[in-house]
């Protein structure tokens, strides 16, 4: 394969990089001590549930694997075949990944407690420690996977460009299945899981018993710290895999099309030194005592994204380094670039107006508060407009992205524009698991009885990251709706269709019913959380009613937190599978029928799923920071009616930004991968 | 023009004949007795209100309709400039038709009152009649206004195929701007009047004071009963105005381009027969003591919508007696015919679904009130699911109605579809306009203190309709979904744009912009909502404070009503400006940018639109009659928790149902003729 760059081998060097500093910061955090019997045997329950919950979800999900494996395995021909082994080989690294990652996270968060009783630096970086280790596997796995594979590939059936791209790209595309799957059920899943016991224990701890958050008589509370792992951990990182994953594939499918392998290998090249700027952008996360962590953060993430974008702009003009005609325009490596730092901006833009339409400091969540006053039912409405309102901005941003990536580099430029927002998702992902850990540790202070100025520290730790990861999630759904426009045109190109026009009716109708499909989704999404925070609630309610001197705080009296442990697992269990099995086939479904209409279905599903999430996450986050800006002491602060108005808005909103929302951004890509996959199925019919 | 077929002198007769029943209807109501001195009062004032509130709003819509008329004739050459005329024409009938059903119901609601003393048949004759004058009002000026315009443009400038096609029709369009334009801002209007009237009166009298509902001593109550009228009679009259119109000429500019006379003159031809049909239908509603309202409107409902059906056959293969040949295929008459049947089964079946996904007696409602028992937070919850969920059933009806009628006869089926729909409008709007007037005569026997028996009567009157109302609904949303898209299809042909590739970037980027802007003018007027209720509420709290004795209710002692009707009319007159500008300037910006991207921008609106538009209606309809499933004695019934809940419930449905949901119909059929009308000042650039 003397044609391909050396370049290509440093994808997989970088991955195993991220995977060995992923390992040190494990052993960082693991070395650290764990402080009283009882924060252990807190963690140690904490701990328990999180991998009791996620060893049967991949149980579960591994005869779904098995399944489609098998299905892969009849639906393709001849070597095609081997789809199901980059699809499997896909669905474990992901599988890893969330394990890893929620392991060691689970080992942070008492650590970080512990170390916030000496001082606010070390919380932090036994924190960061934590958050880094997901954020290193994902990136390393999900590289490591991808750029072996592909070599390997390349060795069997040959490395010029037409096998490339007519045998070893159809069958790479597998390992985005695998990944894509995965997410889905485990964002589903953890979503549905940490939503029902965290409103579960909000409603019969907070509201009716006036119990403090995180006490320790509250039997919900310990399936709500797990959930903050097995959801904000395990799920969001599987999330962000499939992103990831999904873009380079994406880019390396169109660039194959247009065949240049140059442009093919580019993607895998790029994230890898993505890698390497995010370990460096790391090792500037640290701050002293009274200093603000939210810095550090900032300043970590920040050097990891401008690294990166000097980086890439040499780095492209070397692999790119001669004018590749695609469809009758020349792409040039300075193209590229641009398009790629067209998908950075548009990332941060979406992520700062995210941070606008959220932000507690903010006039749209001041807005909310201010409607509190007047009852749950006004702050529902101007919680539900300031969602809608916030879709304008950053659908604008999208548009302008897809028509200037599309400029300069054509449709591989779209996916390149993707690939530029998830270059440094290895820091991105680290800061976003740091969270959860973060809040974890300030659980188990709070739970311990520890000094108050331990839980001042954690605290501390827990408020920031905000505005980074408010940039994460413009990073996410910005990523999101390019990437299924990536997968999108890969599809349509191996589906051979050249034009596909809406006005056609079957392509109108497939329109109508995608468009359908994000919503009835997050009805799916919504009401479980509602039925399995029902069954919480009961619970808890029993609880308390039939454990004597529980709610009182009798000495030795104990909540049985295993049940409620149990009750969300259970539930989050049985209900991520209707969903899940649904965005699978209905591209099958609708394959089979007619792939101009799945074409359409596609684009419908995308342009709503992009909007719905947007909303979603929007109206959520500000229903939450309208409440915490109550309870800093505007409107008569906590306990007034403003107050309780408030936390029924900030109930509304848990499904919805922390559930629902987040799995759409996985349902467009997925239902993009299964399209792409079933497309030749469909076509050698 | 000895080629046109005599039968289109039908349509203005039939026309004609609808006026002079509405006229003669009419007459019934105003004969009849008003009651006593207090009844008399009461109605005067509220009447008084309505006038007042649609007089201010006619005075600024007639600014905004000069300037369009002026830009009108700027934007166009030579005949083209007569466009102007039919703009204001439909602008003028439109108004006329909201002012004369109006007036006649708000004559209509005191009389029902004291009819109600005597025995049900009365009080539901003089109602219907009342709702009657509103329907034969919108079809008798719609159908004439039309009709009377194409006669004479084809007078003036000749009836030949080509002459028809590249002027009359072009210029006859104008017509349908004008309906849409008022449509929009009088939907807005009373949508934001209405619930801000509903919403502060409910807030502060029933859940803050604990008086009833319609209780004199609350100031917002008369505000309260115009916003009935406002909102309910004339919003909606004017949104069907649009809607009839716009199936119309859609269908007609659809033939023209195919070249045939027959086909356009059939749509007019066939809506005067609806006229007739829907006039017999009205014979048959009348009930007797004791017996069931309900039965009566949907007797009457069901004769016409049967009746049109079977003349439809035997006049479309009258019409249409030969095979016209469109695109490549052959048009039969039999094939016209099945497009319109489909639409009235679509309509149909929507309608139903709605029903089930709103109704009180069927499982989702009732799950939301299960919900409730929980709290608001898991009452919102579910109702939002809900709504989401029902999107599927209706986008799936309106994909298979988009794929038949067009398999059947083309585009044009697809008009003809929507046709279908609302032909039988005339009835149609009857009973959705009895409604009101309905509610107000309870009002009024509330206000008025009579025996508790008139206002069981009333009740039963009011009760009633839900079904017809709920099929009503389910054909203003199936009809607005395949207008737009036969408006859209007339755009395509004359901005030239043959195929419209959606994997183009700009179609692409202008589907996502689309997409946004219902989600943007849905929080728009929400927000209206939100904001113009907030000044009633606190009205209401400054009268109960600051008037001695009005809450106790002591003799003599009497609330502000007119400050409160004032509130009202400026919130709505103010707040209804921006999101109605909104809507006619986007598509003239987007077109003057590039017409396929306005193309785009158009399905990203009709499809996003339609969806949301179903899911705020759902919602809404659900958690108002989980409320009242909850005040028939369920879950503790009135005054429990589940109740209070249901309460805030049912507040967030009131402006997503009435308000937010209703003018997406309008909102996507209007930039669809704003798209019509702009495309060929842009192509003469």
């Amino acid at each position: 394969m003397e044609e391909v760059s050396p370049l290509l081998y440093f994808a997989p060097v970088a991955a195993i990089i991220a995977l060995l500093y992923a390992f040190y910061r494990s052993t960082v955090v693991k070395k650290s001590d764990m402080g009283s019997d009882r924060m252990k045997e807190i963690a140690r329950a904490i701990q328990e549930g999180a991998m009791a919950f996620i060893g049967r979800e991949y149980k579960s999900l591994s005869v779904f694997a098995v399944v489609v494996a098998i299905l892969l395995v009849i639906g393709y021909t001849g070597s095609q075949r081997l789809i199901f082994i980059s699809f499997l080989v896909g669905a474990i690294c992901s599988g890893l990944a969330g394990y890893f990652g929620m392991r060691i996270a689970t080992h942070a968060n008492v650590r970080t407690t512990n170390a916030a009783k000496k001082d606010l630096n070390s919380a932090l970086s036994i924190a960061f420690s934590g958050g880094t280790v997901m954020g290193m596997c994902v990136v390393g796995l999900g590289l490591l996977g991808l750029s072996l594979l592909f070599l390997i590939y390349m060795g069997i059936f040959g490395s010029d460009m037409e096998t490339v791209e007519g045998t070893v790209l159809p069958i790479l595309s597998g390992f985005s299945l695998g990944a894509s799957s995965i997410a889905l059920f485990a964002r589903v899943g953890g979503g549905i899981y940490t939503k029902a016991a965290d409103v579960g224990a909000d409603l019969v701890g907070k509201v009716e018993s006036g119990i403090p958050e995180d006490d320790p008589r509250n039997p919900a509370v310990i399936a709500d710290n797990v959930g903050d792992n097995v959801g904000d951990v395990a799920g969001m990182g599987a999330d962000l895999f499939e992103s990831y994953v999904g873009a380079i594939i994406g880019a390396m499918v169109l660039a194959a099309a247009a065949g240049s392998m140059e442009m093919t290998i580019l993607p895998l090249v790029l994230a890898g030194m993505g890698i390497i700027m995010s370990i460096i952008g790391t090792l500037f996360v640290r701050t002293r005592e009274g200093g603000n962590p939210q810095n550090a953060l900032n300043i970590g993430s920040f050097t990891a994204a401008i690294l990166t974008a000097v980086a890439s702009f040499f780095l492209i003009r070397h692999i790119v380094s001669e004018p590749v005609e695609v469809a009758g325009a020349d792409v040039t490596g300075n193209g590229i670039f641009l398009a790629t730092i067209a998908g950075l901006i548009a990332g941060t833009l979406i992520g700062l107006l995210t941070e606008y339409f959220t932000s507690e400091a903010r006039k749209p969540a001041r807005n909310i508060a201010d409607a509190s006053q007047t009852g749950a039912a006004t702050n529902i409405i101007a919680g539900l407009a300031n969602g809608m309102n916030s879709t304008a901005g950053p659908l604008v941003v999208i548009a302008l992205a897809i028509m200037i990536s599309h400029h300069y580099a054509g449709l591989y430029g779209i996916a390149m524009a993707a690939l530029g927002m998830l270059a440094t998702i290895g820091i991105q992902l680290s800061v976003d698991a740091y969270g959860p850990v973060a809040d974890n540790a300030g659980g188990i202070a709070e739970m311990a009885a520890l000094d108050p100025k331990v839980r001042e520290r954690t605290d501390k730790l827990d408020a920031v990251g905000n505005t980074t990861a408010a940039i994460g999630k413009g990073f996410a759904i910005g990523s999101a709706a390019l990437t299924a426009l990536a997968l999108f045109s890969a599809f349509k190109t191996v589906a051979k269709i050249d034009v596909l026009d809406v006005s056609e009716p079957k392509v109108m109708a497939g329109l109508f019913i995608g468009g359908m499909i994000p919503f009835v989704f997050s009805a799916f999404s919504m009401r479980a959380v509602g039925e399995a925070s029902f069954g919480m609630i009961e619970e808890v309610r029993r609880q308390f009613k039939n454990i004597p001197g529980l709610l009182e705080g009798k000495e030795g009296v104990k909540a049985d937190y295993a049940r409620c442990v149990d009750i969300s697992t259970a539930a989050a269990l049985k209900r991520m599978i209707a969903p899940g099995v649904m965005a699978v086939l209905i591209p099958v479904i609708a394959g089979f029928y007619d792939l101009e209409f799945l074409a359409g279905l596609l684009c419908g599903v995308t342009v709503v799923g992009v909007l719905l999430a947007i909303f979603m996450a929007n109206a959520g986050g500000s229903w939450d920071n309208a409440k915490k800006y109550i309870e800093s002491g505007e409107y008569g602060g906590k306990g007034s009616e403003a107050h309780k108005a408030s936390v029924v808005g900030d109930t509304v909103g848990d499904p919805f930004k922390d559930t629902s929302g987040p799995s759409l951004n996985i349902l467009i890509k997925l239902m993009s991968v299964v399209s792409l996959i079933v497309a030749p199925i469909v076509i050698a019919l």
